[in-house]
Formats: structure tokens, sequence, C-alpha cells
């Protein structure tokens, strides 16, 4: 199952430290002009070794389009593209061959297909988000034809909190500090707090906010394909992520109804909302309100101490991982938060064209 | 979009007032023993009128089965179903057919599709969950084979929570009282809660944590299935669902490394996990341990106060609904959350038929 | 895999001798206006006992909506409707419970699924189709707002063919003679040859030919849903259907290039083809030419005199069915080929308005 | 819609002309030995070159697998390939640019999408087949493990067909003639047929019959996913298929029921069929006999000689292209034909599994 949505479909391929990770965007309409630079810059965002805060291995990723593009312009074909693994044969795995990492997928994969890759997590391994980012930067290009725009900062590192309201904050101001956080000051923090956790080598987890503003009334399909749960499904596939919430979210679970509620006011031929508390979505259907949410990621899994663990063959072995890894995963992980957001909204973009006669 | 999973695969149908819900549940094995009473107690479960903290509506609402299962085995084939409306038609919705009610959908399926049911929430009642009861009954018997065991339970109704974790609670308890709380304290504080929103004509929500054990390793998708990410995409498509989390969830975000991986242990020739922050699914896929999350409700939107709001026409508003509604959604829809991922399980473990070779 | 179209998608359920037989339509835009009156009509057509040369059982079928439609209009959400199955109750089958009749379903039935519904054919049963008449009733409706007409006629019964070409003959008129060929002489040829073989217990097969008109260019989904392979799949899913072939079909497989090249011609800002053996879909796709296609199927496999067979203990057993079945079954498959038609079409309709930016 | 197969699924992406023809092959169970060579030869067998009656372009095509693949097994993850173009380039197609070709999917791409790539026909080339050929040789080795076996032959060139029943055939002989007949003497008039059309600068189109033995009793899926309609649908998605039937097809459209129908035999606790008309397919589901069926291939579209068309300004121009194209097209589409019979198989020899309890 590694193809995601229904009309604009991302089938993903690749491991970690095979020939390169790629995909092939279908559905995708003729005719949009596709900026290679920006796909690029996407990934630019996402790529290892961008600042002293995240992993210091340098992969220095391109993407390469085998199809779908000609003279600039989608073709209403598949858009094949691949990103080649290059500085990834280096190390040796062979020692973590039949070792099953704490909190990794090792032992599920394992267990699920009876083989594995076992070289820096083969398919499970964070990688492979690198399809989706490309393919989330062609849905970006789609959806700003719409005037649809996706931002995501994080908001949470460990236990610092950026306590502003999205709507009081500057969201581009987040690729102005290598922690992706909008406000300064608690971006200093969130850096502090993760250059600690790296000192100690260890790991810490966080959460992403993400924003997207110009959606209008009617995306989402009932009852099974409704926005947030697909929203939800996207976010929850993403390396790392446990947790997702809209709106109010779990806050809202300690709420009154009459606190919860957002009351409609008509203004000019327009209905909005004087709160939004549904986060921009009710009854699984945009009302175009912004749409908001949170994601939760776990610290990140690898760490660079000494762990106990088991083998294949039920003995206790013990890993000391050497190598670079990211101490904190959430700067990184914005841009696949907004790309996972663009390909959820460009299908139900799609999807929203046939809705009435 | 009403069809739900890929292989165990529900299609539901219905409106609030319109002749009835139901749905087909197409890629139930052959041979499977439906036992009628077993599906009919679930289907009570989440009915109104239960106790007095929930709505006083009377629906007796009682399956009827169209086709797919013959001298008490399913065939293989689709088995359709049908809950007959009965008792809707006595009020009258006149009153609400241009008027949309806040952070209800009124307003946004007006804008998706031009056209709505105005009656009773039409397609977006609660009552189309019916559908999912039904067939996630079918999922249990299925799961039942297998050894795999869903039980949900209320853990939180406004500010009370109950605070003990899941092992230590005895789940089955939670059917004794009428908030589904297992924890006999908790759940006189949560009904006390429920009651006074109910004086107040006001309403508030909740959480229900979800507890699947007997699940084997090696269920889930990767890179686009992934067993979690499913089960959020089910649980964020019931109504009222604002947030899912799993193992350390949002909780998670504030820890290290350290503190939050599950270590391997190996005893007896099976491989288990210390701890459990993962919540029984690594990589996307389930590990043999229990799998637990938790789902948050928002208030239920229907006040039984006044409350401003617009018309079609721009107009402001004001409606003071009467009628019998549920003060608080948490104590019905445990059966609900149990149905979703008895569907969510049956479709993996099918498809983890697949596998290997 | 009960579900039809990627779109506008149908569901079918039932048994012959369950409760009913029904379907749910999933992805029909709203605000259609339903002729109920249209809908029960096409049922009509293919209905059991409308001349002496179909079988003489007389079933009422009667469509029931469930869902769907609200003041006449689709709402957008799904449609559901049953025929309930009445006098099907009357006649003893178990003398058929252990046996396989030769060239029916029992036998591939009873491997797959290891149980079976024996009573006149179960699932396997041409009642089956009800679904696909009144879905298909639905799609016509949706498609004539786009100017899209759908007519199918016999043009063989057993040796007897009909070798006009359908552009030189009044397709309406298949409607007036018992055998639904547009031509009356050779309709009374065809209506003879039947007769003949009911006289001597026997069946014949036969061939529809389908023509769709005002299919405008477009249609059609590079690689794997290419229109003709989508209606070639359509009809080879309607019982007794055994081949297919669109334009020059078979005939092509005869010619050069030269004789058999669609050669364009552009008149008045508009391209059209000098001759059609494309049958109006080229490289999968709609040419804005009619498309037609020839559907063969094979003689009605139960014959009213005795044949030999086997039963599930391997054992030598002789049937002579009783009862009143179809000497040919192409009159009454008329109406099932056109709503598989309109079925494909609205679905490649819908999926058209998704190309282009 | 560039996607084929439910559990086997195969998305394939490229153009003629631009950086390769590939494809994803999702859902191949893990643990499957994978022989290279045998991939490669199939491959061999449809490319250009061949011999003197196909086309003479020289296009060395080897294909180069990118995931899915580790230490010579299938991973259970998406199986992603490529096949570089390579030779495409030195034609120049700007004078094609414009131009529509006669029965060519130039004029419907141009209309679907509003642009195309002009170069060798783009997405519409039979260059496409290639990831047919790739991900129907990985279908033929996991079938090899359950004993079935694919074989198709040319059974027709224009009027030149051969008689003989294919069981009295030996089939491994069509891989020694370059026509792929394996009646040495009817192959010899063939290739004369084809020779002497080439000659004529025209083309002529022919009839592939294919066989799958070994099949067990029980694949196939009703109503919606018959297992003759499936494979009806994978032959006419290949480019140039105008008519497909199975079994008896077409003639038994002429037949009486009791000429037609399979009596069944019982032998050795083992039912089988005396005559095999049905083409081991009843009810949509395989009962265990040979499967067999033949697909008309219509004549190349491309003729060495000029020919009159339009342009999309609606100027009347004349085409007379150079180059090398095959005079028939059936002897390199035999092993497309079997790759997507294969294909079919494997999907629902997956689907198989899930019947039963």
């Amino acid at each position: 199952m590694n193809t995601f949505g229904r009309i604009f479909r991302l089938t993903s391929f690749g491991e970690s430290h095979g020939r390169g990770i790629g995909g092939v965007l279908d559905g995708c309409p003729a005719g949009l002009s596709i900026d290679l630079d920006f796909i690029q810059r996407e990934l630019d965002r996402r790529k290892p070794g961008q600042s002293e805060i995240t992993t210091q291995r340098q992969e220095s990723d391109k993407v390469e389009f085998l199809s779908g593009i000609f003279e600039g312009k989608t073709l209403g074909t598949p858009i094949a593209f691949v990103v080649w693994n290059k500085g990834q044969h280096t190390e040796d795995y062979s020692s973590l061959k039949d070792v099953f990492r704490p909190s990794h997928a090792d032992y599920t994969y394992a267990q699920k297909y009876g083989i594995r890759d076992y070289r820096g997590g083969g398919r499970s391994s964070a990688r492979e988000t690198i399809a989706r980012v490309v393919a989330g930067a062609i849905a970006k290009l789609y959806l700003k034809h719409a005037g649809i725009e996706v931002n995501a900062f994080v908001s949470q590192v460990g236990e610092i909190t950026l306590d502003t309201h999205y709507s009081q904050l500057d969201l581009h101001k987040a690729e102005e500090n290598k922690v992706r956080c909008p406000d300064v000051t608690t971006a200093g923090k969130m850096i502090r707090r993760i250059e600690q956790v790296a000192e100690e080598h260890d790991t810490v987890g966080g959460v992403i906010t993400c924003v997207a503003r110009g959606v209008p009334p009617g995306l989402g399909e009932p009852v099974f394909g409704k926005l947030h749960a697909n929203l939800g499904n996207a976010m929850l596939g993403i390396n790392a992520v446990k947790g997702f919430e809209i709106g109010s979210g779990f806050e809202g679970a300690r709420r009154t109804g009459s606190q919860n509620n957002d009351i409609f006011i008509a203004t000019k031929r327009e209905i909005r909302t004087k709160t939004n508390y549904s986060g921009g979505i009710q009854g699984g259907i945009s009302n175009g309100e912004d749409i908001y949410f949170k994601v939760a990621f776990k610290p990140v899994a690898t760490l660079l101490k000494k762990q106990p663990t088991v083998d294949k063959d039920y003995n206790e072995v013990e890993i000391h991982p050497g190598g670079r890894h990211d101490p904190c995963v959430v700067p990184r992980a914005v841009p696949i938060v907004e790309a996972m957001t663009a390909l959820v909204l460009a299908d139900h973009f799609l999807l929203f064209k046939l809705n009435k006669l």
C-alpha cells in the first residue's frame, strides 16, 4: 500500500540504501507549469546537514524527473521522479543484520515479511519522505493556482512550547531560524534544548503546527473521506508521528458546547465563523476558515549511546550506533508535514469538482 | 466516498430521516458464523435512550440483513443490511430548512452540494454510525477467530479524567455503568458532570481510550497504510472526533528518546517490549503488544438553549432546539470506536495473509 | 469485488432467493432530477415474463429507494435501493443442493467459497443485474444532461444476423418488437428461431450491438483505464457474455492499415473522421464519433431437458429442470448492456472533468 | 489511471521520448526469488529489431531495478524499475507537432489534455508496454510457484489463420519462428503475408491466442471482478487491441445450449468438464480447466506511404512517415499478452487467499 490519494495519487518507492528513492505522481492535471527550482528548494528544506542541530550527514539530494513533464508543463501523464542514493554505501551495516533496534521498525518488518533490508532502516527509513516532499511540492504548485497556501512550523520541542496563537505569528519567519519556529525567543530556547539533548547523546520529541489558508468551503467527502480524517491519516503516516489534533482537539474534550461552538456571522454576502475551534472543518468538510492542526512526533529512536536489545535468535545484545543522527526530527519534518497536507488538499480539490451537476 | 477499507469493505448509506440507515459489507470471508444476537446487542449499545445521561429519544433500531448470509453463515458475497428509520418523522424540521446550526455540518453540506436534507442533519447525522456498528460487529466476530479482542471505554468527560493506566483496569467493567468508565469512582464523577451540563442545557466533550489485544505482529502496510494511520483515519471519521493519539502520543513529544524507547526483551522464544510507549505499533506495523490509543470528542454542538446564527440568505437568526439530545456523546460512542477499530483490524488481518510467498 | 467504477460507483448486493437485490450508487453528483418512472420502465425492460419468447416467470420487480434522493433530486450522498424478492420462494431447490449444473457457476462458487446459496443460482443469478439496470438508469439520466444517449439492440440470434450497419437503422425501433431487433424482417426470423429452440427445450446464443452517441472527445484514461477496455470489462461482467469487440474488432484483424485507418477530415472548426473503424475510441480516448461495439452471449445453460452431471460427492447424476427459463437471453439483456455502458460513460465523464488545469 | 491491479499492482510511467519507461510493482509478496536473466529475456521478446518482419529499430532495452529487491529476493516493498530511452532522440519530430496522424492517439490526447508530447506518440507509444512486460515477468515468476504457466501465440495474420485447436499444438514451438506461430507451415504463410504488406508499405492486423494452464478452481471475483472480464480489460488495454473472446466466444453466440454446455465428469475425486467451451471460467471464476482466449489486433496505423490528414488548425495536410515501423504488431505483442495475463492471474491468485475463513 505504497499509493496515497484517490485522484492526485502518489506511489512511493525506494529503500534507504538501494539505488534511489522516488515516486510516481498520477492524476495531476495537464498544463501545470513546473518550477523545478521550487521543487528542489522544498527538497533542500528536508535534507540532512542543514544546520548544526540536525544530523550532520551530507546528502545532496537532487531530484531527477523521468516522465510526465514536457516543455516545462505537466502532460496529464504520470510524473515519475527519483533521487539517487549516494553517500549511503560507506557504512558497514552487517552488525545490524540480525539485531532489532529499540522502537525502530526492524522487528516488525522482519515479522511481517520474513526478510528485510537492514541497511539504514531499508524501506522504513525517513529517506522515503523524499518522495512525499517532491510530490507535495507539485501539489503546492497546483494549490497555488487555487489560492491555497500551506505553512507549518515547530510549536514544541520537548517541554518548550510556543503558546502564541498561530494567527498572531508571521509564519514565514519560521524559515529564518534553524528550528523553524516563527517566534525568535522560543526558537532560541528550542535550539538550546536540542543542543543539550545532543550533548547528552539523547534525542527529544516535538510538535508541528500546520495551517492551510485559502481553502474554499466544500472540500471533504462524507462519510469516510472526511477532510480532517484524511489529514490525520496523512500525518500519522509520517515516520515518528504518534498524535494528531485539529482545531480545539484534545483541549476541546474538556470544554462545554457553549464554550466550543463556532458561532456563524454573515458579512457582505459571505458566511464566516466568529471563532474557529473547528479548525476550518465541520462535518468533515472545509468551511472556508483556516484549517489548522497539530502533529506530535516522538523522540528519534536512534540514540548515540549504548542501549540493550535482542537479536533474531533471542540473544540479548547491546547496540551503540555511531554515525550522525538527528537529535530532534521536527525541524526537518516541517516540509514533510506541509507536503502531505498539500497532497491531501490537492486530492480533495479535484474531488470537489465532482460534487455538483 | 462512502466506502471504508480495502478488502474488508463497508459501504454505508442513509440519511437521518430517510427510509433507513444501512450498509453493504463486502470482502468478509465465507463460512463465518453470524451471531445475530451479538450484532443486535452491539447496536443496542449505541442506541439513544439507554440511560438518563444519554438522549431520551427512543429508537428501537433493529437490523435487518438482506443478503450475504445463508443458513447462519457468510457466503463470501456482499452482506447488505438496513435499520429502518421510524420515530424520525414526528418532528417538524421546516424551521431549520435554511438555517445553519453552529458547529454542525449544515453550512458545509450546503456549500459542497448546493442541496441538503435538512431533517435531523441528514447524512451528517450520527445515526449514520449505525452502519459502522453493524459492520464492526461482524468484524469483531471475524477477529474473535484470530484471538483478537477490542475494548474501548470512557477515560475523560470534560475535566474529569481517569488517570489509572488501562492495564490496571478490568475493561469489561465499563459496561457496568451508564458512562462506560471501568473505574466506578471516576464513573460517578463523570455521570455527575454530565447531569450538571444537562441541567445547564449545555453539553460537554470527552475522551475514549481503546485497547486491542491479541493482534499478532505484522499487521500494517508501509508506507501509506500504516496501522495507526488507518486507525487515526477511522477514528477521525467518527462524528465529533477532533483528536487521536497512539501510545505515548502528545506526551511523547515532551520526552527524550531514552525515556520513550521501548526496550526489547526476549523470553522463551518470543520477543516482547519492556514498556509499550509505541502503543503496539512500530514503523506502522503491529509488534504483538497491546494496541492502545485515545480519541478526543468535542462537546455536542446541539445545545438546548438559544444560540445566534445565520441563514442561507445572510440573515441573523436565533435557534432554540427542543427535542432530546445527548449532553455528552462519549458513552454512546464507545461501541462506535470499537466498531471502527475492528473494521481496520479485520481489513489489515486479511492484507496480512498476502505479505509472504 | 462487488463495486463497479471509480467515481460514479455502484456496489451491488443480493442473492436470487434472499431478501432482495439492490445496490448503493455513490459518487452521483448532487442536484440531478430523478425520474422514478423512467427508472422503473428501464427495470421493466429487463424483467421476466415480458413476452412469449422470454421466460414466463412473472416477477413484478419494483425498485424502492432508501437514501440519497430528497425532494426529487440527488443529494450527492449514496443512493441505496432494493428490489424485494417475492415469488422466489415457491420452488423447492433442495434437489440441487449438492449438484453442479453444467456451465453454471455452482461448481466454481463451491470451490471458491466452500459454501453457496444453491437456490436459483444464489449470487450468480442474473437477477443480480437488477442492481445494474437501476444504477444504469440513473447514469442515463446524468448522461442526458451532457447530450449522451446509449442504445443497444439485438443484432444476432444463433445464425440469424442483422447485417445492416447500425447507422442505417432507426435504433428506437428495437423496442417495438419482442426480440429488440430494429429491423422488422430480421426480428421476425429471430423470433421464429427462438420459438424453435424453445420447442426443442433448448436455448440459443446471440449478439447485442450497442451505440453511444454524443460522447465528447476526451473520455478515457491512459493507460490502464482505456475507455474501450473499461467497456469490455463491463460487458464481460454481464452473465453469459463471452466476447466483446469495438469498431472493426475481429474483422479488423483481417485488414490492412490502409483499409482500416480512419482518415481525419476538418469541417467548420471541427475535426471528424471519414470512416469509423475505430468505433469512436482512439488510444483509449473517445474521439467524438459514435462509440459502437458488439457483445457475444453464449446460449443459456439451463435446458428444459435431461442433462448428465455430477454432485459434490463425485457421483454421476441427471438433472431435468422444470420451471420457466429464457430460451434466449439477448432480448432481456439489451437494457443490461445499455446500463453497464451508461455506468462506464458516467464514470469517465466525471473523470474527464479532472484532465486539465 | 496508470495503475493496474488490486493487490499485485503495477503503476506504469514514461513517454516514448522522455527519459525512460518504467513502473512500480507494489503488492508482490516478500521472499520471491527474482531471476533477472529471465526478466531481461522476456523484455527481449518484445524489443524492436528482433527479425526482418518486425521494425528494424534497434533498441537495446535493458531493465534497471531501483528498489524492492534485496540479495536476489523481493522485500515485499515496491519494486521500481526503469528502461532508459536511448536511440529515441535522433529523429526530428517537429513536423508532427501540430498534425494528427490517422488512427493514432494524437487527436484524442490533444483533446483530452490540451497538451501532448508529440515525439513518437509520447505516452500513447507502444514503448509503454515495456513496463507491463517487466512486471508481467515478475508475475510469471510468482505464478510458477503455484504451477501456473501462461503461453500465447499468433493464431492469425490478416486472412491467414491457424485453425488447429491449441490443445493439438506444442505451444513452446511458437518461439522457434519469428512470427511466433507454433505451426511451422502456417508460420511460413504468415511471414510471407507480413513481408508482402511490408513491401507494399502497408500493415496488417492479426490475432493472438493465449492459454493459461494450471490455474486452480476458485480464481475470480463476483460480480464485478469476474476473471474473464478482468482479462478482457487487460487485453483491451494493450495498444491496437479491438476485440476479445474467451472459450467459444463469438462462435458460441451461434450455438444452442445443448451444443455449448460443458458437461461435468468426475474422475478420481476430481471434477472436470468433458468439453471446455467455457474457456476455463464459469460464473467469472476459474474451474480448473485451461483458460484460453483470443485477442484481436487492428493493423498498425503508421504506414510508410502518404496519407492525408489534418492539423490542429483544421488544415488539410499530408503525412509520409519515414523511419522503421512494424508491418504487423502481433509477433512482438505475444509477450505483452502473456505479461498482462500473468498480472491478472497473480492479482486474482492473491485475492483467492482471502475467500474462506
